[in-house]
């Protein structure tokens, strides 16, 4: 699967800072955040869900990653996506780098994304 | 492929501007912007060369496919490496969406995705 997914119950601000506390635990620093919905309604007017993108980044296993496969941080970095399913339910789901790895053909660099994988799926479980 | 990729003659700054350029030219906006080296540095204190990981996000096809597929958000954005490998030459790689979007298993999404790779295709080949 792409991703792996849970949901937590948590007003969305409060989740936000429980998934980024989570993923420092794990040795993520969040290096990037899209807010989605003010994203959608900014350049297409629509009216979307709470919804952020956080770009997670562990870097020890990014500079390894990096340095077996040059264009790999078109797949960095592990994104980390959370969304207001009700009032007080938030969905938290990580991507799956192993899955999106394997297409790198690079059986060093999918032994790194597996490591990166459970990682993230530890920060996951945590909440 | 997970990714396409093209060398072109030109400093590391302008490719930035000639990669935006196009990009827009294609309906994608920079969302996020990951100065590679900036961070390997900070964190890590190791040098790197210059690498940027730009976010590029096409609204009307990622609304779309968020309303297929809610955490389809794990694999946005669209990310685009730029990387000096010498002294006037930079690499371009866009991720190819299609591939890394297959593992949704979803078919409509898959025509989304396919769309979005072509657009991507062609700004790097108008580079």
């Amino acid at each position: 699967m792409y991703n792996n997914s849970k949901v937590i119950e948590a007003n969305f601000e409060d989740a936000q800072s429980k998934v980024t506390e989570a993923l420092s635990a794990q040795g993520f620093g969040v290096l990037t955040e899209i807010d989605v919905q003010a994203t959608l309604k900014k350049k297409l007017d629509v009216d979307f869900r709470k919804y952020k993108i956080l770009g997670a980044c562990n870097p020890p296993f990014a500079y390894k990653a990096l340095s077996m496969e040059e264009n790999i941080g078109v797949l960095m970095p592990c994104n980390v996506v959370i969304q207001e399913i009700e009032a007080g339910k938030v969905r938290v789901s990580a991507v799956n780098p192993l899955e999106a790895m394997k297409a790198a053909g690079n059986e060093n660099l999918a032994s790194i994304a597996g490591e990166v994988s459970e990682k993230l799926l530890k920060a996951l479980e945590s909440l």
